[in-house]
Formats: C-alpha cells, structure tokens, sequence
C-alpha cells in the first residue's frame, strides 16, 4: 500500500502539551506526530500530519484525503461540533474514517457531547490521550 | 446592466458530479457554471460564478457584491445551516439575493431545514437540481 | 401530452390582491391563473387552475390529479403548515410535485416554517410572488 | 349601522347543552342565538348567528364578514387551537373580532392553551359561558 | 340489537389497494367493508361502513353516531393527529369507541404517534391490516 | 349585598395614562376607578379599587378578600405570569375571581401569554382597554 | 404447528386482580391464562403462559422464543417504557410479535406513551382487558 | 500482575453472530472472548469474561472488580443507555473503566446516543467490531 | 402491631462506608441497619431490612410488602430515577410509603432530580444521611 | 445552645388550618407554632417562628439568620419554586438550612417540582404536614 | 445638570463584602457608593445611591427615576432573572438605562443567563467588579 | 509594560459606517482604530488593532496572543455566537480576555444570545456603541 494515512488535526491542538495539560496531557502535536510515525512503521503505513486552524482548510484536506490517501484518522477538535461542511466532506471521501480525540469529550461541557463527524466516520476513539492515535493506526490498519 | 450577478457556491460543491450522484445529480460544478453563463446570455446579463470551502471567503465575496454584483444567487451548502457570519455579511449586501439549493434539504436531516440565509433573501429555490440555477437566474432578471 | 397540470390553491388565497398587499403583492388569484395559462401556452402544456379554503376537497383535487395531471403545483397556503391529511394524499400522488409560496415563509412567524409539503415535493420555490408559479411550470416541464 | 355582527360558532357547539353540561353548561346553541338577537335589539345591533362543524366552511363565513359586517363574534371552539387557514382569514377580515369561549380553556387540557385567533382578535372573554356572548356585544358596540 | 356499528374511515383510505401497498396491504377499502359485514354477520350485528376526506364531515358522523349508532370503529387516518374538532366530537360520542390503523403507527413518522382519537377511546389495534377492523368488531361486540 | 366587589390592580399600573399609550390607552387609573364607581353602581354594587407595585401586598388583599370581598377582579399586570403566590392566594379566595388585561397579552411577549391567575379563575377579559374593567362587573354581577 | 405462542407478562402483573382493579378489571393473571389456553385450544395452537417481574429475565425468555415459539404475545407492563434491553431482544426474536396492554395507555400518564416494544411488534392491542389477550391470539394465528 | 481484566457484556451480546449481522458482524461472543485471551496473552495479561442478561448481576460483577479486577472493559450494550445503577456502581469502581461498543452508536437511533457509562468512564471506542475489543486491552495495559 | 416496617435498600447502597464517603458518609449499611433497629425499639416497631442490586428483586420485596408490612421506607438509590416497574408495584403496596435518600438529591446531576417513587411516596426524606432512616421511622410510627 | 433556630414561613402559610384542609391539613399555623416549641424544648433548642407573605422580608429574615440563628428551617412555600433572591440570600447564610413543605410537593403540579431552595439546603423534608417541623428540629439538633 | 443618577441596587447586595467574596469581591456596598459618589464628581454628576431586598420598592424606585434621574444604573441581582414587573416599569422610564452586574453572570447557573432587564436598557456592563458601576457612570456621562 | 492589547474584530466589522447605522452607529471600523490608540496613549498602553472575516484567522491572532499580548479585546461579531474553536483558544490563552459588543445583543434576535466568549471571559460589555473599546481599554488597564 502507497498511499498514507491522513492524520487530520482541527484548531488549537498546535497548543498542546502548552496549555490545559490536564485536560490534554503534555505531549505536543510534534510528540503525537513522532508517535504515529513509529506506529505506523511497524504496521508498514505511513502517515501525512498536518494540522490547521481553519474550517475551510480541513474541508479540503478532507476532499484531498479522497484521491491521495488510504484512510482519514481526524481529531476535528473544536469543529466536530460546529462543522455541517467537514461533515460533507467526510461523506464523500470514500476511504475509513477514524475519530479521535484525546479527552473523554462525554465528560466535558453538552456542547462537545454533538460530533458531526461520528454519523460518517466507521468508529470513535477518545480518552486516550495520544495512545488514541495509535489506537487508530491498528484499527485502520485492519480496515484497509 | 452591466454589473454582473454573483452565482456564490459553498463547501464541498466543488465535488460536484463525482460522488453522492444521487442526492446532488451527476452534473460537476463547471457544467453548472456553463448553464449559467447560456442562460444568463439569453437574459442579457452576465454572471460571476465562484466556488470556495471557506467561511470566510464567502462572506468577503457577499460583501465584494455590495458594490460589484447586481444581485446574489447563493448555494451556500453547509454554511446555510451554521453561519451567522455570512447572515451578517448578506442583511448588509443592499442586492436582491435568491438562496437556491440542489436537492430538497427539508427532505434531509433535520439540521439542514434551519437556514441563516432564508431570513434575508429574497426568495428560495431548492430540489431542482443544476436548474434550480436556471430559475433563479430569471428570477434575478425580473428583481433587477 | 394531453394532461394539464393541477395548480391547486389553498385557503385564503381567492382574496389575494385585496388584503395584505404588503405581504402577498397586488394581483388577484385571477391575474394569476392568466399568468400561468400564458405561461403554459409557452411551454406547450395546458393548466387546471383552482382555489378552495376546504381541506378535503384540496385533498380530493390531489387525488384526482393521480389520474387527471401530469404534475402538481401546490399553494397549499395554510394548509401547508397544518395538515397531514394533504401530506398523506401528496405521498400517494405519483406524479412530480411542486410546492409554491408567494411569500417567503422563512421570514414569517415560526408556525410557518414548518410544511407537511416538503417532505413530499420535488421542491420548493418561495418569494417571487407570482412570477413563482411561472418558474414552477418551467420546472415542472422539465420533470415530466 | 346596518350590517349585522356575525356570530361564528365552530365545530360540536351544535351538540351544546345535551352533552358535558357540567364543562359548557346546559343552554342550548338555539338558547343562546336567542339570547344575542335579544341583546342585541338593547344595542340597537342586529346579528347573523351561524355554526359549522367545517374548517372550510368558517373560513368562508369569515370572509364574508370583511363586506358583509360590522363585526366578528368568535367562538371557534376546537378550530382555535388546530386552524392556520381561520387566523390567515381573520387577519384579513379588516372587522373588529372577538373571541369567545364559554368554558375558561387555561383550566383545560394544555393542547387548549394555544390559541390561534387570539393574536388577530381585538380581545378574548373566557368562561362565562352564555353571557361570553353578551360581554361581546358591548364591546363590538363600543368598537364599532 | 337494532343499532348498527359506524365504521368510519378519514382521509385517502379511499385510495387503499391502489398505493403503498407496502404499507397499507393491498385490499380496496371495498374489500374491508365486506370483510366487516361478514364479520358482522357472525356476530349478530350489522354495520353502517363510510369513508370522507373531510374533516367537518367525520365530525358530522361522530356526532350522528351519539343516537344512531351501537359503537363507533374509527380509522381516522391523518385526522387522528391533527383534529381537535374529532376528539370533542368523540369525547359526546356516549357509545363504545375503538380506534384502528392499518398500519403499526409507532413504526412510522414522529407525527403519527400523537393520537387525538387515543384518549377519548376504549382502545386501539394498530398494525394488523384488515384484520384489524374484524378484531375491533370483535371487541365491540363485547363491549357492547 | 353589602360587601364590595375587590379590583386589584398590580405593578406599574399606577403609570397609566402616561406612557406607553398605544399599548394601554390613555386613561389614568383614576379614570377607571371613576368608571368602575359609576357602572357598579348601575348595578348595585361597591367596589373596592387598589394598587400596589408589591407582590406580597397583592397577596395581602386577595387574602382579605375572602372575608370582606363578594368578588375580585383581578389585573395582576406583571405578576400574571410570575406569581405563584398569587396563585396560591387566590386558590384560597373562596369568592369568583375575574381576571382582567388592559392589552391583549396574547399579542405581545411569549412571556405575557402564561397566566398563574387563568387556571385559578372563573373567567378572562383581555384586550378591551378600560371598557374590560366595566365587562368584568357585568361579569360579577351575575356571579354573585 | 408444534411450537406454542409464548405469551409473556411483565412486571407486577402477577398482582392482577387484587388492586387496581378500576384500572386493570378484576380478574387474576391465572385467570387470563385460563382464558387464553381455551381461546388457544379453538385455534389449534398451544400457550407457553410465563410472568416475571424481572427484566433480564424477560430478555431471556424472549431470546428463548426464538428457537422455542412460534409467536410472541408481549404485555410488557412497565418495561414497556424503559427497556432498551428487551427492544433490543424483540429485534432479534425472528417470530411476529403482538404487544398487548389490558388498559388503554394513551389516557394514562405521559411516561407510559412512550413504548420501546411498538416500533419492534407487528401490532398492537390496548385497552380491551383480558379480551385483548385473546384478539392478540387471533392476530397471531393469522399472522403464523 | 495478577488481577484479571474484567471484560463485562451486557444483553443480548449472548446472540451474537447469530442476528443482525450488519450491525454487529458474524462473530460469535465465544469468538471474542478467544481473541481476547489470545491478545491479553501477548500483553501479559489475563481476563475474566462474562455476559450477562440482567442489570442486577452487572452492577455485581462491576462491584466484584473493585477488589478483583485490574481495569474493567465494559459493552453494556442496551444497559448503557438506562442503568443508573451501572453508572453509580462504575462511579465507585476504583480501577480504568473503558466502554466499548461493537457498532457505531452514533450512527443509530437517537436513544443509543445518551450514555451512563461515559461520563465515568477513561475512554470510549466503538465502532471497530470485535477489533474494539482488543483496542481496549491495548488501552488497559498502558492504563495499569 | 405485629407486622415489621421494611426498610428497602437499592443497588449500590451495599457499598456504603466503602467509597465516595464524601457523598453518602462513612457509615456502612449494618451501621445503618443497627441504627434503624435501636431505633424501631424505642418506638416499638420491628424493621425488616433488606438490600438488593436487583430491580425485580427490590419490586418483589415491594409486593410482599403488601401482606407482610406496616410501612415501607424505601432508599431506591439509583432505579429511584429509572423504575417505573418499582413505581407501579409501590402504587399497589397498600401501606404508608416514606421515600429517603442519604445526599440531597437535589444538589447533584439532573437526571437524580426525577423520581418514580416521589408520586407513589406519603413524603420523602433527604440529604440527612443514615438519621434520614432514624425520621423515615418517625414519621412512620405516626402515619401507622 | 442560645442562639434559636429560624422558623420561617412563607406566603399564604397565614391562611393555614381554615382553607385547603385536604392538601394541607386543619391545623393553623399557631398550632404548629406550639408544635415546635413543645419540640425545641425537648432538644434543649429555641425557635424563633415568623410568617410573612412578603419575598422582600423574607430575605431580610434569611440575612439575619446569618448573625442571629444556629439553623433556618425553612417552608417558603410559593417563593421555593420562583425566587432567585431567596436562593442567593441562602446561599450567605452560613448555618444549616432544612427545607420543609407540609405537603408532597412531588404529587402536585409541575411547577411545583422546581426547588431553589433545596441547591443550598442539607436537606429536604415534605408530605409529612406539621411533623415534618418537628422532623426538621430533630435533624437541625443534630447537625448543630 | 441637576437630576443625579439613580444607581439602584437589588436583593442581597447589601450582603456584599461580608459573604462569597470569591465570587463578588470583597468591597462592601458602602465602598462601591463612595467610588461611585467620587466618580460622579468628576464627570460633573450627582449619584443618588439605593439598595432593596424587596421587589415592589425596585420598581418604585425606578418609577421614580422617570421624573426624578437623568439615567438609571441598575443591578438588579437576582431580579434581574425574575422579574417582569421590574422590566415593565424600565419600560416606561424615559430615561438611560445601564445594567451592571459585579461578576460575570454568563460563567454563572443557567438560570442567570436570562435577564428581563437587558431587552429594556441601553447596554450592559457585567464581570468587572466595583469597577463596572464607574465604567457605567462614563457611559452615563455620554448617554445624557 | 511593553506588550500591546489586542483588540480583535471578526467578521463583517470591516463594513461598519456604511451599512445598518441605525443598528452600529455611523462610525467606520478605522475611527473606532483611532479611538482607541487616542484612549490607549492616555492609559500608558498601545493596542494592536485587527479585523478579519476569518474564523481561523481570528483564532490565530488569539493563539498569538498569549506570547504577545498583555490584554485581549475581543468583538468577535457573528463568531461570538457560533464559534467552539475560538472558546477553545480563548480559554489557552492566559491573559485578560474583554467581550465587546457594539449594539445590545440582548435586544435582537435570539440566536445573538448564545455567546460561546462570555464563558472564558473576564467581562462583557455591549450596547455602547464605540465607546465601548474606551470602557473596554479602561477595564483592561486595571486588570493588567
């Protein structure tokens, strides 16, 4: 397989392991992206991590993941629960969708407790910390 | 008249024609724009036919309109059911708008029947596919 | 195609022209019917252009077109808001459904932003006034 | 003044005083139009005093009433709670209206508490049963 | 027993047999009016079998079945939802009451599981088709 | 008879007459109480006419009512739609209770349309101005 | 046909006849059982006749129905209302399935409208008593 | 180590691979209890499998882990969205806790959507089949 | 008198002393059950107290009450919120009913706010710990 | 102990003993006055017993409570359920708060159901009428 | 100018300093009139400064600000979230209106978000502390 | 201190002066610039005055921030209203947080009464038109 995984990150996470290391542990997105790219060795996979602040700019990593990867691992953060566009785009991305995040967002305020993402994507994972990702990299492993 | 109409597209329209073909018709958005730019010619009025996966984006083109358009026909997909920003941005515009969608969103989830475009334009049009484009177009010619 | 279409106009609307010019425009429900029956001509179809403020007999005219019409195109008016008998007989009609509405009822009270017709109609097209009715018969011979 | 104040009577108050006499009390409908031609006479007012068991039926009376009187006495009873095609024609009649109920209806069953001919009437009397009917006849006296 | 049983049947139950057989069998309402006589037969009773599209005219029946009548059988189809003016009629019935569906209404839209008709019933049989107006005469044969 | 009719009227009332005309008219609530006087005496009654801007006065007087009122006529303004102690008081009354609106509230705020007096009363009067005070005695009249 | 219909009993139904008798009639659960093996017996089908007061041990008796009935008739009583598990049982029982209340539940409290077993059974009977029991075995035999 | 995982499994998980194999895939729960032996093998580690039927015996087997288990992987299947007594028990639980679903809950109907068990949980995956399980034990071993 | 007060306890309350002594004290539920029995002898009743995780085993407990009990003291902890056969089988118990609770309910998560056995209980007691068993006893010697 | 235990009383609790007797018992407010002072005296206490109807008094006695009580036991009666006022002055009180009400405010109407009283309360006490003052002494003696 | 500023302070804020100083800070009202009265002499105003636990005597303050104030600085406290009457009578205060409150009330309950007094002033000044009143003095200053 | 404030402003405010000045006054968003550097240098401070229509950009100058601002003013315009991932950057963002709004939020329409800033905000201050960055920057240099 040559195609990667899309590892997609919403806005904020380039705050981590800076900020609320309670809520999210002290790891950086660096920290997370290192540990995917291990991960994803030795299940012969390969990642592309990126991250962005803007809703427009996720859609259309989205919308790219449908041509140039094999699966999405998305932690949409805040925009899981605002974003009808990222949800559209993920219906029509036609590869395994993967949710993460790293805190238990039941836990956390209703308003994170709606995904617009969980409808369209195959599983959830989330209170896992950066372990998640890893998490996702098995799961996608055996879906692909 | 020489000020043209902008025909505004929202998310994940520029994927027209490649997926979901059944909820959205098997025509891509540049077939689209052709039928506008024929149609408009038989009106005797030019279009501005524009795409974008950006909130902001869009509300910059609503508020370039003010000045430069002649009226708003609007698709603004997913961000007719979440953006106030572009509500804002089309109660200033002083042109008639017409919100116009492919499919019929009130046969659709519940959380597409809510619009923040509905309430400041002038009229709707929706569940006629690239037509619906048509219809608009001459509804645009006699507001104007 | 020797079947007309039903244009079918709900309750109240035979007082179009006199009341509420404000909300509804100045023609009268006859202007209208003239309108369509040019606009037919134009198009090589035929009209059956009629008004009740009785439920079932709206109810009676959408069975009817099962058999008698090639399309509907329905004010449903009132009745629009309230009534899933119509709902009901609309979903048995077979034939392509239009749904009109002079005004643009996502700008009117909350009780009229919900329609037992929607669900049912190829579409929806609201306020254009009477120039609506003309798009619908241009929409709707395309669909037959 | 010449024309008369319509008494609107809607569904099952044909049926008043054989049945519920404990809810609307045991006066006939017969009963109560003669107590309103009696009143009236005192007022120097005449009434035209009607009841139908067809929501199209007393759309219709209403109508009528925007030429043909001075004023509207209505008691819509099971019609007040369901009916958009009654408000619709009342908000057109251009007649002073009042709204009656015999029994107070903020004592009953919830689905009774919402009312769609209050926000068109002039004012509401509720639960006095028969004298409801002369209380609206000094009032349209002094409205008119 | 002199009095025959009112088997009243609402709105597009007119239809039956024609469309949505799926959801509705494939027995004309025809076919159900003879099954209940058979029934009836068999039971010692004899029944007076109507279908109306309109509202006031079901109302109109209730209120004729008060003296004329042993029991009412009510398939009120999209009235039971809607009709307030129904259930005060039901509510003076003074005779047996049981409602009926063809279909298993708790299976079908939202809207259809509020029933006007429920609570001023003896009691209700959903889903059973035909069969289910033979149940019912069944029952009203106890009961009366 | 010897004991008085009680009207109670609550907060902000005492302004009448000098602002907001268009919603309350433009009689002082002196002028009422001049005309409450006059028409209670055409029917042999006496009224007792108060004011208070205090929910616990308010409760006050309706207590007292019981012993030393025939009946209450109630205006309770604001506190209509807030005071369960009002509520509980006049559950208590023992004497009809007429409740009275200068407006009708069921055109203005949503928050005006919830009465804690309605379910408690014989009786509602709303929307006729000063002229609701005089229906009211009517009313009482004939109660007591 | 060897295998019997399992009639199944919730909750507090073993209490039948000895209170509530106003709501529920006054014969005992050994009686409906009686009656139900006899009307059984006419049809040529056999009754497997259980109660528990116990929900897992309900599922467990529904998941036993799958190999073991031909049929379920189901009078849930409370669990009825609260029971994912047991909806989640119903949907994989492969056998029809009747639900059957002895009262009418719909002029019951608000919490008792809400049925988990209605969107997984075939039909449903309420409000005819014990006699319910035996119209749910002709349905059954029909439906088998 | 020498305390097992508890991995709990609530209603109707006996069924599985024998129904509704598009929700919950062909594997029986035999199946999964061996893949989870197998897995907790290559971590070191050991687990006490069970399923239950009964609300009851869950709250037990979750009180029992206090003192007997390591971590509990819990699918409470139907329990997770009504048992308040399995959120308290889990509450006091005292060791990881990870909820796991075989499908995507969020993909289904409305009432799977709300969970007891989350908000006292570490960290919920679903969606990936009986893979969800051996997630989980990858989860727990980080966790102890 | 003869026959023993039941003192009923629900899931989880077997814990009690054990965790979240924050919430519900540090005594454990003998020291409870020794307190009700000190208790009980000073006012010359027995107890019989009984804990279960197990709601039908908690509402057989409910219905032998009915024979074999004076009163009931129930503490339903977690189906107080879920239970509506306990509700059911409480409304046939026949003896004064005294709901307690340890906390005050009422200052913890929304869904404890909601009690089945509120409606059925002759008072409730909470927020006072294992005293509120020592008042439960009180007022039951009073109300027997 | 010198500091004496607030008793305070909210509106229409005057009126005790002489209306509502069913909901509320026949014993006035002075006898349970005496009640509690009986009581007090046999727990070594003082009490200090105040009624007003007033919500402005009534959150002076609760500010004064702070300085010069050791509890407040307090039964606000309609202020429970609407005073945000009473609630904050509570909340500075700093001395044990019982919350009484004579009656089971559970089996009443819904807006009953809403405390803010019992948020900053140790505890609740209802149903039980005037010894439920007496309860609520014991339960002060104790946590003082 | 010669009218001063009513600044009017509602129910416990006379607590203020002494109680939950984490939350309101710990000036005492005392301390807040006198930054007020410092303030004021610097912009060239007079303050005349009030405190009420009592509702009815607000709303006599504010009606007497019609005549008496040049504008009125109101923090209402808990009135703000309960109370119409107040909100009527700034409805008819002819002068400007500044709400202030010391904390932030949106970080606060739910039931602090709904305030009666913002749709009827000016502005809003929330979450500053003592300050809040001298930055409304400025906006005052400015206003008149 | 050499670190500026940031005072953002979101989407549409570049349109300020030139459209709805009845609802935003008539100054341009570069005299509200000049304003506020005016008020600044008087304060001993300097701003860095931004505007974008970009939910991500607005985000970005959030994130920047927390480095390089001493303060944060935020108007965030339609993205108050909507905007998760702005709260989530607010909330990292470890300096004093101001929300400004020019018109009175709390007067328009309902949707404008969610704030998703106020949470993580110190204060509010809204309805003062430009004036309000003064209050703001007067706020700001006391909490700094």
């Amino acid at each position: 397989m040559t195609k990667p995984v899309f590892i997609l990150n919403g806005p904020n996470l380039n705050m981590l392991g800076t900020r609320e290391t309670d809520v999210y542990g002290s790891q950086t997105l660096d920290d997370i992206a290192d540990l995917c790219n291990d991960k994803a060795k030795t299940l012969g996979m390969i990642v592309d991590f990126r991250q962005t602040n803007d809703e427009g700019e996720l859609v259309n990593h989205v919308q790219e993941a449908r041509q140039g990867a094999c699966a999405i691992i998305l932690n949409a953060a805040a925009y899981t629960h605002t974003s009808v566009a990222l949800h559209d785009a993920l219906r029509m991305a036609d590869v395994p969708i993967i949710e993460v995040h790293l805190s238990n967002v039941y836990k956390r305020e209703e308003f994170r407790h709606k995904s617009f993402v969980s409808p369209v994507a195959q599983g959830v994972i989330c209170g896992f910390g950066a372990q998640g990702y890893e998490l996702a990299l098995d799961a996608a492993a055996k879906l692909i």
